[in-house]
């Protein structure tokens, strides 16, 4: 067994080798990996053979890409360190689509450094943190010669549009991805400089509604007044769905719902939060809005929220047109806390919408993807190691968060491996996830690397 | 002065030049003049040039292409008939835009002829109907050697996007353009065989209605609960704007609105009407919708509404994109009937906007036109002899009905040359107007050709 490298000697391997794990991570960022639209199909597929490659190169064994329906898994492993824990590292390295282009100041796919920040779409989401993995198991490599812990390794390129095929995979290979607890960093620090285990993410179902009205766009002169209006449904659906103070109307919605303990409220209090920067910096407007009497922690952490993501509909050309929309559309999703059931909802929504939709409209609920929330025990070994590594690294207390993403995997591999997972991240709150100019912050890279590798090197011994 | 021809001997003139008058349409019809899209600026130049020819062909003189800030007027006249009344004829020669492309049997811009009618882009509205004026005056030149009238033609390109050239050029203008009554051919019989006058135009204000919510796309799990959503906020204020039995929320908005006279009321009550056919072959949808307790007539001629005519926002790409958008846009308008004013009805929108806009959102209107309603006196003696000559063409009695549709030029015809205008259509109901597929029966066209004709002659005495 090697002897333990410290944070220190990991630090300066990292320091000498800066210049080439960016450049390494660069490579990748310029590989537009976007799952969700059909033309990146063959991107994706360079984008999982440069992670598979990465690996080889990292020191890891029985490397594969394996095909799935849509885009591929990667494993791959190193298992020589008999009676020392297995943890299992997961990731992705599909990203979300960089639209609207005009607003990145910067081309998305053509990796920038500003102000100390790599500006790039899947920068922090989740390529750059996923890399942390595989460069924190070279450093070691190089320091040690070999492991201190077993480990293995599961990246998926369905991230963003759902995890399909690796949802999939984990129940049908639930010896082979056998671990004591799994590793995923595609969360944030709380706020720059505070060391952050988030333990908690909301769940997500994500839906498309489509109303239909006339037949055909029909003139808004001749008929208006008399004929339904696709969009006019559409809106008054959405509209009635959720009241104006945030607060969802379809029955039963909340019913599942639990209050967080109170200890974890009250840790939440005690978290630097300044109101007026999140609305400035965060939020970028002009309220806070969503459910009166609730903190903004509770809001996008402990409550369940409906969201409409995008809307189409008759004709948004230059100028005027005076139809009245034969069909809309919208893209919504719910963000659901642990203990709301996904089928629950999907069918308390149908159920709602059957009898809500307006006269003369028919409306269409399509679901395009479904996951629990859930919460981690904090009292767990490998998150109490964790924490305590976390903090000797950025030399601050670690607190526990939670998040109101979602990161479906943890919910399959608590499910089907049994195993808890370290949501260690080292984004930034202001990173833009899923926005024009998602960056990474270059130093929270490489203090990721870092703490990784002095993870594994302290759980292994 | 020259004998007069008499419908028969009219008819007979059609129907030997019956194809060169179809086929001539047509090479109309396949110029895309879509005055919307800038892409097509030079097909709508094209379309200005084939229609001066056809007025110069048929034997109008001082034919004029007159140039605009936009798209050009084009003029003619023929005024060698003293002491004979003077007709204004109007009409446009631009189109709507034809998407959705999909739903075209036959492309828009490639005039087919099946089960009797001429499918194309502007076949009905108003290309076709522009054009019996233009043939009637042909017809009469060959028939009689000269005009039974003094004609005066005014024909825009500016129609489908809020005319505002025409409406600046005519009260600059108003003794070049002195007329007796103006003849506009851009409405439809009120069923098939129905020989019908138009007394009656429901005015039009266009605007987008723009909504900002955060300063940038956000990620819908991390802010989903407390930031505003810009599509949410638009959603909003339409829901809030109408309400679901169709009823304008907007303070004010009926204020001006007079009910129908009795007699009026009464003649629409004897009109053919079958709500079932209504429904399925015009509207195509599962019900008649709109104020309750109002007939379809009502809804549609005599009462203001408010349609959304399309709507954009966030990602609406394939699969699943989880953003809370930080812009949403709608294209709305009013419908507003005589008495209304727009600009009252502009102002009480925008305030009621400003104490609407949910928090966190900023929503700014646009006004992109405006126009009011206007009603026209079914007695004057130029609506009385277009009456009789209908019912001759047609073989049944005339009925006067009012459109829902809006033709700004007729008020500004009666504002500023004091006179009346004549809406004699020849279109049908079902011609889907604005719609794929759009369609003019050809045997209309001739009728229209042939009635137009037989109009001037006996209006000239």
């Amino acid at each position: 067994m090697p002897s333990a490298a410290g944070l220190a000697a990991i630090n300066q391997w990292v320091d000498a080798n800066s210049d080439r794990l960016r450049e390494e991570l660069f490579a990748l960022l310029r590989i537009p990996s976007v799952s969700t639209l059909p033309e990146h199909k063959d991107d994706v597929v360079r984008a999982a053979n440069y992670v598979a490659d990465a690996l080889e190169t990292a020191g890891l064994e029985n490397v594969e890409i394996i095909p799935t329906e849509r885009h591929p898994l990667i494993y791959a492993d190193w298992l020589h360190a008999p009676g020392k824990p297995t943890i299992l590292c997961y990731g992705h390295y599909d990203v979300q689509p960089p639209d609207p282009l005009d607003l990145w100041e910067t081309p998305p796919f053509e990796p920038t450094v500003r102000n100390g920040n790599i500006y790039a779409r899947g920068a922090v989401d989740d390529k750059g943190q996923m890399y942390t993995h595989i460069k924190a198991c070279e450093a070691l490599r190089a320091l040690h010669g070999t492991f201190p812990v077993n480990l293995k390794f599961l990246i998926e390129g369905e991230e963003e549009i759902g995890g399909a095929s690796i949802a999939k995979y984990v129940p049908e290979h639930k010896e082979k991805l056998r671990a004591d607890v799994a590793l995923v960093s595609d969360t944030a620090l709380y706020a720059e400089g505070i060391p952050t285990l988030c333990i908690g993410l909301r769940g997500l179902v994500y839906m498309e509604v489509e109303a239909a009205g006339p037949a055909r766009d029909l003139h808004s002169g001749l008929y208006g007044g008399a004929a339904p209006n696709a969009i006019f449904g559409l809106v008054e659906l959405l509209a009635k769905a959720k009241n104006s103070d945030g607060v969802v109307q379809i029955p039963g919605f909340y019913s599942d719902v639990k209050e967080p303990a109170s200890a974890e409220l009250e840790s939440w209090e005690s978290l630097p939060f300044n109101a007026g920067e999140y609305l400035a910096n965060e939020v970028g407007s002009t309220a806070i809005t969503g459910e009166p009497g609730r903190t903004v922690f509770e809001k996008t952490w402990s409550r369940p929220t409906l969201e409409v993501h995008g809307i189409a509909g008759g004709f948004t050309g230059a100028g005027s047109k005076t139809v009245i929309p034969a069909k809309a559309l919208a893209k919504v999703s719910f963000r659901l806390v642990p203990d709301q059931d996904p089928e629950k909802i999907i069918a308390a929504f149908r159920t709602w919408i059957k009898s809500n939709t307006p006269a003369g409209i028919q409306a269409e609920v399509r679901v395009l993807g479904a996951g629990p929330g859930l919460l981690v025990n904090p009292d767990h070994p490998a998150i109490s190691v964790a924490a305590d590594v976390f903090s000797e690294s950025l030399g601050r207390k670690t607190v526990f968060t939670r998040s109101g993403g979602s990161i479906p995997i943890v919910g399959d591999f608590a499910r089907h491996l049994g195993i808890p997972t370290i949501l260690m991240g080292f984004g930034l709150p202001d990173d833009g996830l899923h926005s024009p100019n998602e960056k990474f912050k270059l130093a929270n890279y490489y203090q990721g690397i870092a703490t990784v590798a002095y993870f594994l090197e302290r759980y292994g011994g």
